[in-house]
């Protein structure tokens, strides 16, 4: 077959999206484990006594790799940190830490980055366990790529595929901030407020709504944005997804870029925020919970499940609904 | 201080010598925990069940991806695999895969690569459970850069500051294959026969030594050949360690390259050798359990530890004694 014989490897195969979950099922899920092919946030490896340990990883090639609100350092951490807790893993045990360096680069600026995790380690409650240098010669690596995974111990896994129809949808703060932030920063354009980046461990804020109430299924909604987050939710749990596009909090300066941009914000990145899924009865102490965490201010219920059209998401415009498609492509390369 | 301010990432600094353990204790050890201080092949985190979790990260940066004798694919697993059987964890619960790849990538490369990771895992009776994709522009990677990180229990973790005054030092078997079957591939020289990579998973060769007697200490000595590796254990265990040339075995082939380059074998690297330093009563047992496996046909006993001079390492020539150097720099970038 020569068509498949001469594909390469495009943007949109690590952009989050259909095309890298193809990519993901059609080359590397082939012989796999079925527990790879739940592609969750992380693996759920049953231990011998009970509980389970979660595994997650992400490389991480942002550009620019310092930008308002974080840099890959804050964001190496918090990504893994936030896989962790969004499996219901908000203890994480260890993490392990590799770093590609281009020939080059400044230690100052290792130095820098080496900080803030260490920052982001310490809110978190975590620390880099042990770790890898690698150095590329001069062109061969564009800066530098920080792949983190992180191990952490639970006796209740939260699975993607654990929405049932009737419960709620809440997203624990305003979407957007992260690509929107990193979008301005490379094209060095203003929107009247700053663009800041949300990147934030989320771990403290997660085990605060696990202890109000029952959460079903979790996902930060990071590449492909909260569009991609519900379409993973809504087809491994098999349930219709509807949520109400004023209920979705984005702050003004990220609605004003992506209007003028034509972006839709539910297609945007975010590296701090999270998308619950949660029992009815418990919706309103888990807003609660989440409000009362400085991660969680603006949290809001946007939304709900429905045995009607499994596996779809639509949007509820006020006047009508229109269906969300599942992001394809590249929105935004190296967005984290 | 200027010179500080001013330095930049070398290729030596990720040469796996001197140079990259003081990157590594200058910038990404300031403030790290102990367990991280360890530097060991892995970290070791005690469970509250009893037992250790072993957690061991590498990037994968080897170029060609294509060697005689593997990819980087086989690489990527047998490293980490190696990297946890170091510990003395040989059973793995899994491993986590993070993939980045060049735009343009050929995806039928991509499957290939996918093969051998996964014929490598049913070697090493693992699988890989949970992984990551990036893709970078066209010209901001040069190919693929592969980052496997691995999870074991083990009750027993092995750890390089093990060894002591009267163990008996033992390699796996022919040293310098891996790293001068690169160099040859990448320079399309020939000597006599083919050089080929050793990569392979040791974790079942391990499991036998472990089963036939006490290792006090064990390490594979990638980067850095086995030089760097006698330098890690008699650095870290404060003793000194005396190995005798002629006990050293080496292909006629690598002997061969190696001359000619002006290069010593012990510098070179490894992928599927071990270094092993064990009890002397548990010696010979050890060495007829490690020549049973496929894998440790060619496995010797090579020197000695003592109390006297700890930390150095010396070479025996049956001449007299000569210090081995701790590599400091490069010998050969993207070996591994």
């Amino acid at each position: 077959m020569i068509t498949i014989a001469n594909e390469r490897v495009a943007m949109k195969h690590g952009a989050g999206g259909r095309a890298m979950r193809r990519l993901i099922e059609q080359v590397f899920l082939r012989g796999a484990p079925p527990e790879s092919a739940a592609m969750d946030d992380g693996a759920v490896l049953p231990l011998a006594g009970g509980g389970a340990l979660i595994v997650t990883t992400d490389a991480h090639v942002i550009q620019p790799i310092v930008f308002p609100g974080g840099d890959i350092g804050r964001l190496a951490i918090s990504g893994t940190v936030n896989d962790l807790a969004m499996m219901g893993a908000t203890e994480p045990l260890g993490l392990a830490c590799s770093v590609v360096i281009e020939e080059g680069f400044a230690i100052d600026d290792l130095e820098r980055l080496q900080r803030s995790m260490r920052e982001a380690c310490a809110e978190a409650g975590t620390s880099v366990v042990t770790g890898d240098t690698k150095v590329m010669r001069r062109g061969e690596l564009d800066g530098v790529v920080i792949t983190t995974t992180g191990v952490a111990i639970t006796w209740r896994p939260v699975r993607d595929s654990g929405a049932v129809p009737g419960d709620v949808l809440i997203v624990t703060g305003t979407i957007g901030d992260h690509g929107m932030a990193v979008m301005a920063a490379r094209n060095q354009f203003q929107f009247g407020e700053t663009l800041r980046s949300d990147v934030a461990p989320l771990n403290g804020l997660v085990r605060a709504a696990l202890a109000a109430g029952d959460v079903h299924a979790m996902k930060d909604p990071t590449r492909g944005g909260v569009a991609s987050a519900l379409h993973e939710i809504a087809g491994k749990s098999r349930v219709g997804i509807v949520v109400r596009e004023d209920a979705i909090p984005v702050r003004t300066g990220v609605r004003a870029a992506a209007d003028l941009l034509g972006i839709d914000p539910l297609f945007i990145a975010n590296e701090g925020k999270a998308v619950l899924v949660v029992r009815p009865s418990s919706a309103d102490a888990i807003v609660a919970a989440l409000r009362a965490h400085p991660y969680g201010r603006d949290a809001a219920i946007v939304g709900e499940c429905f045995a009607e059209s499994p596996g779809t998401v639509a949007v509820d415009t006020g006047f009508g609904r229109r269906r969300l498609s599942e992001p394809d492509g590249e929105l935004l390369p190296r967005i984290c």
